[in-house]
């Protein structure tokens, strides 16, 4: 998740209250299941046991007015996962947060990079 | 830091290649050290012990070009801490990418809400 390629960047979550969270993580978990159409592959792509892949699934499915993820029976591989239409609506408002953030926050972000320790600088472009 | 009266937020941290942070906890930290002229006291406002609190302290100190926050001798105490011109400066384009982030980010945050389950709500508003 903290990959060097993308220098200086914003992580971001929401909460919603105390209990419910979404981020970066079970965006790319709904998108792993929506292109794998397996909650254990979607898991396995990142590193993830198939226990905690479920486990965030059901966060998901709770927190939310209706399922994000279903399952899908039959089919050759004996039935899997698929992303719903309120899972795609949830993911691409995330996404569009991250990338509104990001556009209003460049310039201060720029200043930030600027402050920045040589070393911290030598760091980010992946001297270290 | 999950204050219920915000009850959908963002959550929002600066990542400096892998190794450099900076989130509200810090930006927390400095404001206290700016607040109470002291380490200890500004860690206490947040339940910290003096050891973490120095220890973020240095590595913000070790992240940018500048210290963020300096000892001051002497005084009726028998010195203390404040925070540098960097440091305030640091604190104010955090706080300015934050606020940014959530004009930026209300309608697509309105959106995700909406699609909330009822029970999430109920948490959201204190309800719980």
């Amino acid at each position: 998740m903290n990959d060097v390629s993308a220098p200086t960047r914003l992580f971001l979550r929401i909460w919603f209250g105390k209990s419910a969270m979404f981020g970066p993580g079970k965006a790319q978990l709904l998108e792993g299941i929506r292109d794998t159409g397996s909650i254990a592959a979607a898991g396995r792509l990142m590193g993830m046991s198939y226990k905690r892949a479920w486990m965030l699934v059901e966060e998901m499915n709770a927190a939310f007015r209706a399922p994000l993820v279903e399952s899908v029976r039959g089919g050759p591989g004996g039935g899997g996962a698929q992303v719903t239409e309120t899972g795609i609506l949830v993911l691409s408002h995330f996404r569009a947060v991250e990338s509104a953030a990001a556009r209003a926050t460049a310039d201060d972000m720029a200043a930030l990079q600027a402050l920045l320790a040589d070393q911290t600088k030598v760091d980010i472009s992946g001297g270290k």
